[in-house]
């Protein structure tokens, strides 16, 4: 076998099978194969794309280059969710505890902030003393005993993802649904779930802008899901205004606690609710979204989940009592405020520009490795739908430096759409493919 | 600029300009561009193709990579010929004394046989002492003193065209017109030229097997060559046969000599011709291709040509004394005869058989580096159009060893198909592009 001759055959159009995948990926983590040939045919791939049999096999030549954590020990279900990534998202942070509270375990292992999206481990951390650098062992017995953990990839994890993402990110083949979907459901399959709800987001605030991007995508890891013997559903939603009225890694946390206190913003508690339905359904603890709806509202008003959600920050070193504490006032003394320039109806705050700015603020970073602060970020007083005076206080803005701040408030003004006329309530839940 | 960038915006079709050329390919032989994105841009390439502009800019970029020889000293014409390969095309051998005749200087940089394919170096080396490596300044005295020179390209002519080449080969990416284009033209801008006419070759015994490939590579090479203020024209000839009665590299010497003296087999007296014709009209030696080639005939009559390719054999090193003495007598002692399996016409000898086969002989190489020999070849007694009888002499056979010949006869046996009719006479000048 010769790597140019598999290149070539993907060149062609043709389907590669699972041993020429294994020759040419495995041989790259291996370092058999260079990297000049992987980049050569992650671009073929681009072109020519992959059948959901030849997604699957690279999905499986993924996971097989590291680690798989094995949860056998546990009875199940084992239902995760993966968002596709977005402006104010912190569904996850709400979603363990809930599905945990049904009975469900979330082996949740998630990513950082880059670029203008939000990171779960940055908000998790927070959290003073929260540690989401858990090792395997510490992994399992927090999920044994809490129902979920939260943790980052490890090292060990999908090597092939690491080395293949880090190659794809400097050679402009990034934007591969088949490479995409192998990324995400290799590293899902490794952390032990067998169920998977994927929250697929389009609109200015997601990596996908167009909505039919996201169904292809969508598509394609369901059906390479299925291929895998992963159970699989897709909620397809809008991600063209932050979700929630909170942007920030603290600022998230304690939304997410309003949350699970019964008050959560309507748009965040839509989604969220929404994505808990699909995991309750997969882990066989309601027949349809209906029934499975109701039966998360009932057991999020009956307090477990908010009481897990506090047993599994004690569980990873953080104190349930401080952040208590800190709630309301963990926020950077550099602070300002965004007034309404005009009056009407707000009829969108621009979730790209809104993730640009929170950027500049400290909330995420451009860079793999550039620190964030946990107390910067945007407070929304008014969202799309609401109808303001000009002079009305808008947002309330902490950045960890003020070169930043100055720098992100006119962003975050320019990111306020206008209307004379009340906008029409619009559903975030666009789809799902199944 | 980002090559990122540069990548991305290929992978979308884009027109890349000069500059971004020169921080990618430029950057890459400079050794600050790795491969693993240069490799993914080419693919980029293969898909999106570039436009003539953007392949004048590449191919400026390459040519400007190394030195240039500079022939200023000279009054010119300067004009040179390139095939794009084939089988027994020994027409170089035959052009350059011809067209010098004629006052028209050519700088003849030339390759190497690679896979089925001869090559003009090897053929030249079979003769004893003849030396294919001239320094820039051997060149041009030559050229100078006999109107031609025959060398290899020196490792400071075009290093970009190396380096790009090597990676292309084992990307998967050799086969785009634009890269293909830009690694001929640079190549042949470098030499010295101001003139080009190219044999572009389809059929069995060529890198490109379908007449339209050869035909859209001709238009972008005679596009991209004016757009660099290059006068190029480009002959499409047929390459399903080999050309002429000799595959081997004396033998090939040999069959030239013939041909300078008035004795050159039909077929390859054909496109020889016509070639000189086109190379006459560039040199503003005549009007149009059917005076030039008349022009051509006649100073072939006169025996100058000749008088010129004896005069180069020992301005490179070799004897014309020993030339006249090894001819019809420098063959390999391993030798065996092809016969006539059946009575009929032949149809054809298929040329990618025995450009295959002659490799095995060891006329040819498999790798760059493998020595060839000077004395192994086939001679052709009957070609497509004649008439046999079963058992009549087909083909005489010499190898550098026995286990070459014992693995190419069953080839060269497979390589001549058989016709009850008798063929009807094709020309093997397919069309012009200019």
């Amino acid at each position: 076998m010769r790597a140019v001759d598999i290149i070539m055959k993907k060149r062609a159009g043709g389907e590669l099978g699972r041993q020429e995948l294994e020759f040419l990926v495995g041989g790259y983590v291996k370092g058999e194969i260079p990297d000049y040939q992987v980049s050569a045919w992650a671009m073929a791939v681009f072109f020519r794309g992959m059948t959901p049999r030849e997604t699957a096999a690279l999905t499986e030549v993924m996971l097989n280059s590291g680690k798989i954590i094995d949860l056998g020990d546990l009875p199940g279900p084992f239902v995760d969710k993966h968002s596709t990534g977005g402006v104010g998202d912190k569904t996850s942070l709400i979603l363990a505890p809930l599905v945990a509270s049904l009975g469900i375990y979330d082996p949740m292992m998630s990513g950082r902030a880059l670029g203008h999206t939000g990171g779960t481990l940055d908000k998790l951390e927070s959290i003073p003393g929260y540690r989401t650098s858990l090792t395997v062992e510490e992994f399992k017995k927090i999920i044994a005993k809490d129902g979920f953990a939260m943790t980052g990839q490890t090292s060990d994890i999908v090597p092939a993802d690491r080395l293949l993402y880090a190659l794809r990110d400097v050679s402009g083949t990034v934007e591969s649904i088949p490479l995409i979907t192998a990324s995400i459901l290799s590293k899902k399959a490794a952390e032990g779930t067998r169920g998977l709800v994927l929250d697929v987001k389009s609109g200015s605030g997601a990596f996908m802008k167009e909505f039919e991007e996201g169904e292809k995508l969508a598509r394609s890891l369901v059906d390479t899901g299925a291929a895998l013997g992963l159970k699989v559903t897709a909620l397809l939603t809008d991600m063209n205004e932050p979700l929630g009225n909170m942007v920030g890694n603290f600022l998230e946390v304690e939304e997410s606690i309003d949350c699970l206190e019964g008050n959560g913003p309507a748009d965040l508690m839509e989604v969220t609710l929404e994505l808990a339905a699909g995991m309750a359904v997969l882990g066989g603890k309601a027949a349809n979204s209906g029934e499975a709806k109701k039966l998360c509202e009932k057991t999020l008003a009956g307090g477990k989940p908010l009481e897990l959600f506090y047993r599994n920050v004690e569980s990873q070193g953080g104190s349930a009592k401080e952040v208590g504490e800190l709630r309301g006032k963990y926020r950077s003394k550099i602070y300002a405020e965004i007034k309404a320039g005009q009056s009407g109806y707000i009829s969108r705050i621009d979730a790209w520009k809104i993730g640009h700015a929170a950027v500049q603020l400290g909330v995420g970073r451009n860079r793999t490795g550039d620190k964030v602060s946990p107390t910067a970020g945007v407070q929304f007083l008014a969202k799309s739908g609401a109808k303001v005076s000009a002079g009305d206080l808008l947002m309330k803005v902490w950045a960890s430096g003020d070169a930043g701040l100055k720098a992100a408030l006119p962003q975050l003004e320019q990111a306020v759409e206008y209307s004379d006329v009340a906008p029409s309530h619009k559903s975030l839940i666009l789809g799902e493919v199944s």
